[in-house]
Parts: C-alpha cells; sequence; structure tokens
C-alpha cells in the first residue's frame, strides 16, 4: 500500500466535495459538517491516500509538529518542576497553531543528532527546540549541515550560529551572591545542577568569581542531578560541619532541592533563616507553598518556554538567526533569608 | 514535489547500498558511518523519497510515534506533578522502543475527537492513550469508528468496550477516610479534584458512601481545579469554622493541594497533626520534603504511565479488548495524620 499515485483532486472527486473541503477534513478544521468529514475520510481511505506532511510544511502554510528531545532519565524528567514548566509554555503558544510537541527522550547528545536528522529528513517536524547545551555542542554543526529550523535554548556563547533564546545566568547568580553577602553572609555555599550542561558551567564560574569579588570567607559549591533527594544529601553534608567551617546560606539551582534544603534543616535542629538562610531558583508555586516561604530567584519558566516556542516559529518563517534574552532571573525575597543569626 | 514515484530501491541504488541500510538510516538505527547515512539521505533528499510512515506501521514492525492529548490549561499543566510524573512513565517505556510522544493540549473533548480522528486519518501516529474520562464520554464511540488502536487510562465504567488501565479510586478512597476514622476522627472533609472527570465523581461517591457507612458526624467535599492554590482556599475555608464545625481531618486528590494545606494550616496557628490531620493523594516525593511529612495515598503515578504504554502497545499488536487494573493506592502514614488532639 502506497500513496503513490491517487492525488487530494481524486478524492475530493470521489467524496463529492472540492479539494478545499479534503484539505480542511486533514487539517482538523472546522466548518465541515460531520457526514462531510466522514464521506472524506471515507474515499480517502478506500482510495490509499494520506496527505503529504512535507508538501504542506514546504508551502508554507503550517507546520504541524515540532520536536523536542531532552536527554534526561524518565525517572527524573517527572520529578522536577523546571521541565513540566516549560513545556507547558511550549503548549501555550503552540494551541494557538493547532501544533503538536513531538517529545522524545534520548540517552545523549549523540542520540539526539541521530534523531533530529530523522525527524527533519523523514519530515516528521517542521523545525525542533534545542534543549541543554554542552560545551562544544555537536549539535550546532549537525543542524547547520541539514538546514533545519530551530531555536536554541541556550547561551550564544554555547549555541554557535543558531537562534537562542537564553537567561543570563551568570548576572543572577553574581546578584543572588551579592544579596547574600549584603545580609552579612561570609560563608556562602551553591547546590548545582548537572555538572555537563553549559549553563551550570557559567554559574559555577560566575559564583567562583563572585565569591573572590567580595572576599568571602567561605565558599563551596557541589553538583548534583537536580533531584530533590541529591539537594537533600548536598545540604546535609554542607551543615556537617562545626559552625565556622560551615555555611550560613545556601544558594541552589532549582526548586525541588531547596525545599529539601529545608526539610534538611528542621532535621538537623537548625533554624531558618536564623541559623542558615536558603535561596532557591525557579521560584515554582512550591516556594510559596513551603514554612517558612522560600526566598528565590524568580524566573518565569512558563513564559521562557513560550518565548523559545514563538521564536521557533520566526526560523520558520525565514527570520534570520538572532539572540533572544528573556528577563534575567530576579530575588524575590521571602522567609527563608536573612541576617545570619550572631 | 511529491513522494510519488521513487521507491526505497533507487534511493539505495543512488547511494550505493542495500535497502536495509536506507531502512537503518531513516529509522534512526545504529550500524552505519556517518559517511554512509549522509550519503542515503543525500540521495534521498535529490530523488525527493520520503519513507512513508503508513507503510511501516501496517507493515507492523513499528510504531514510531503514539499520541497523547490532555484537556487542561497549559499553566496548570506544569503545576501539577501528576501529568510530569506519568509522562515521563510512558516516555519510560517509549524510549525503549525508539518511540516519541506526540503530545497536544485540547481545549476540550470534542476538540481531542477532531484531533484524535486527524492523527490517525493522516498517519501521524501508531495509537494513542486516552486520558481524563467523563461519563458518556464521546471519544469511546469516535475510536470504536474508526478502529484505531488506543489505550483508555480510566475506569471501565467509564471507557465503554476500549482496552482500559485503571485505579481503584473508589476502593482508596474508602481506606483513606476508614483509616481517618479509626484514628478517632469523627468529621473529614476532602478536598477533590476537578469536578468534571469521571474519577473525581467515583470518588465522591464513595467518600458519601464512606461517611454514611462509619456514621461520621460531619463530612465535607469541595472540588478544585488541582492547583495549589485552589488547594489552600479550599483548606482555609474549610479550617475557618470553630472547632465543633471544623473538619479534623482532610483528605486531598492531589500532593500539591495538601503540600498548600499544611502551609495554610501554620498560617492559621493550627498545628499539624494535632489540631488537623492532612492526607495527601498519589505521593509525589514532595510529600517526603516538608514538615511534619506527609502522609498519603500512595500510588506509583510513574507506573501507571509505564503500564498505559505497555498496554496501548498490546492494543498495537494486536491484543484482544481488555482491562488492566494497576495497584490500588495504598495507604502510607506519616507525620500528617494521628488521633484528633483533644
Amino acid at each position: 500500500m502506497t500513496t503513490s499515485r491517487v492525488t487530494i483532486k481524486e478524492v475530493a472527486a470521489r467524496a463529492g466535495v472540492s479539494k478545499g473541503a479534503v484539505s480542511l477534513a486533514f487539517n482538523h478544521k472546522p466548518g465541515l459538517s460531520e457526514a462531510t468529514r466522514d464521506r472524506i475520510f471515507r474515499a480517502a481511505r478506500e482510495l490509499g491516500w494520506a496527505p503529504n506532511p512535507t508538501a504542506r510544511t514546504l508551502a508554507g502554510s503550517r507546520v504541524d509538529v515540532v520536536g523536542l528531545a531532552v536527554c534526561r532519565p524518565a525517572r527524573l524528567l517527572g520529578l522536577e518542576p523546571f521541565y513540566m514548566d516549560f513545556v507547558s509554555g511550549v503548549e501555550s503558544v503552540l494551541i494557538e497553531r493547532n501544533c503538536s510537541l513531538l517529545l522524545r527522550l534520548v540517552r545523549n547528545v549523540e542520540e539526539e543528532v541521530g534523531l533530529q536528522e530523522a525527524w527533519w529528513r523523514g519530515r516528521q517536524i517542521g523545525g525542533s527546540i534545542l534543549v541543554d547545551f554542552r560545551a562544544d555542542d555537536p549539535r550546532v554543526a549537525a543542524v547547520e549541515r541539514l538546514g533545519m529550523p530551530v531555536v536554541a535554548v541556550g547561551h550564544p556563547s554555547l549555541t554557535g550560529t543558531l537562534t537562542s533564546v537564553w537567561t543570563d545566568d551568570a548576572t543572577a547568580v553574581t546578584e543572588a551572591v551579592r544579596y547574600l553577602a549584603a545580609l552579612g553572609h561570609r560563608r556562602i555555599a551553591r547546590v548545582g545542577g548537572a555538572a555537563a550542561l553549559g549553563h551550570t558551567a557559567m554559574r559555577t564560574a560566575a559564583f567562583d568569581e563572585a565569591a573572590r569579588t567580595l572576599e568571602l570567607a567561605g565558599a563551596w559549591q557541589v553538583t548534583t542531578d537536580y533531584s530533590g533527594e541529591a539537594g537533600a544529601r548536598a545540604t546535609r553534608s554542607l551543615l556537617t560541619a562545626a559552625p565556622p567551617d560551615r555555611p550560613t546560606a545556601i544558594v541552589y539551582d532549582n526548586d525541588i532541592m531547596a525545599v529539601a534544603g529545608l526539610s534538611v534543616a528542621a532535621e538537623m535542629g537548625l533554624g531558618v533563616p536564623h541559623d542558615v538562610s536558603l535561596l532557591a531558583w525557579d521560584d515554582s508555586q512550591l516556594c510559596r507553598l513551603t514554612r517558612p516561604t522560600l526566598s528565590a530567584m524568580s524566573h518565569d519558566v512558563h513564559g521562557f518556554g513560550a518565548e523559545a516556542a514563538r521564536t521557533l516559529f520566526g526560523v520558520i518563517t525565514g527570520e534570520g538567526p538572532g539572540s533572544h534574552p528573556v528577563p534575567t532571573p530576579v530575588l524575590t525575597p521571602r522567609g527563608s533569608t536573612a541576617p545570619p543569626g550572631v
């Protein structure tokens, strides 16, 4: 069974409708009665006809599907608020365009390169959203070679010639450390995300630089897998030292690790913020649901996802390469940060 | 540009490889050198050839894409742990089959019916996972008419002739109420999920029945949109009454509302569990990160998603209709439930 010899015209003739009506039915547009839609689909089935997605895309009329590959263990994907909030932002733009998201987990970036190529060559997608950039990311050259439309979610220093949407992580980390130092903290730790990611490295470098500039008495950084369990372990390890060798403030790379840190402080009999200040990142609704509420570097992750999707549609419709910063995370002080208790 | 006249044989000949090698390249399988893959893709591009996804599916060899439409505002999708955990379970099975998930938000069930039909008729998917069943759900008849492979995530009383994967919500609610009553609670409230959903109605009926059987002195139920904000509002409203008219125990339909309830109790100066016991549902890692930790009706949502995906592949490969219960949520007592304080 192939779609070779049948044309949309023949399907329309058999169904007794116009070619436009066939197009409406297959593009899932309103305006046809149920009976007419049924007749069209029956005619197409009988003739073995299916729309050619390529033809639709090449005609520039619309894109049905955009791709997103995520390299993360399935289990972690479900635990971290960031990705679901990001995806929900992407979907908020796709729904307005009757467009679906083709979502796939991959094991490593090489697998993603092969996948994006197969998706694009196989004409399954009109473009892709690329995330989690690393230094010397092989996706940059692969996409250039393929000429496929993508938006790269990552700092321009990592995303090469690709159109990028990014947050200024270095500035935000610096602001976080400065705020804690201004409160009087001299021993500050950071519980970071995955070491392999480019933006983790940028935050790490910015933290080091800020600690040096501010001449902190103590500065610690650890990397994790972003899970609550890893955040709890890191916090327990940091807070185990006796007071002069222990941080009085900790900044986290996401929310769930900060929530876990709050729980560990309570378990160890340490008051927040009296004994230790905690500062979360991203600021999902979790931060407003804890006691005390969590101060956070607020980042509109939903809006970040929406901006990535909007930018991808710009690339698909032919906009030239560009760099699109979204607003830098801003400090939202709540109940978990204060001057160090004496 | 059409895919009409070119065959895989011609692509293979032009690239100087076997048909099997072309298939490997387009199916994104290992075993080819980068140069060979490149040559194959170039040949296909020059000839205007693309694989016919239908042919692959009909040949029974593999399914590349399965669909999932979710009817929920984009913003809420990102806030509730359930869906991301469910999707991560689905992905854990898809990744083993090199299969992608086509994800789309819809505004209502009628839009979903049209979408599933277009996906299936347009041969974009090999099958779909249907969720959030309602009473008299129009998807049942639509799927029967289309003959498309689906798995229905919902109780058999809602999913008609479709193969279903489901949890016994009524038994779990009854167990939750019995446990609280056994602790000595006589005034129990439930903060439920979305009123329109079939499983919410089943939980509501089971709660009413349990309250009657146990002759509770007070029983309250409210429905929400599953968000933390709605859970906080409902809890505040329930706890505003003076002690004899106030519940001493509250069971929630998800985790995030229970976390919000914990925060509201603290804000109102009520101790948990001394003044009010709280019982969460689903039991994501959040429940172990709060102080006190949250007792919960534990439900392996990740495993639920995995089982739905596995069952869908069974349907696709021709297994007859079936009903697949997953383990009933079980009580996991932690720090947020105790006998009512006197």
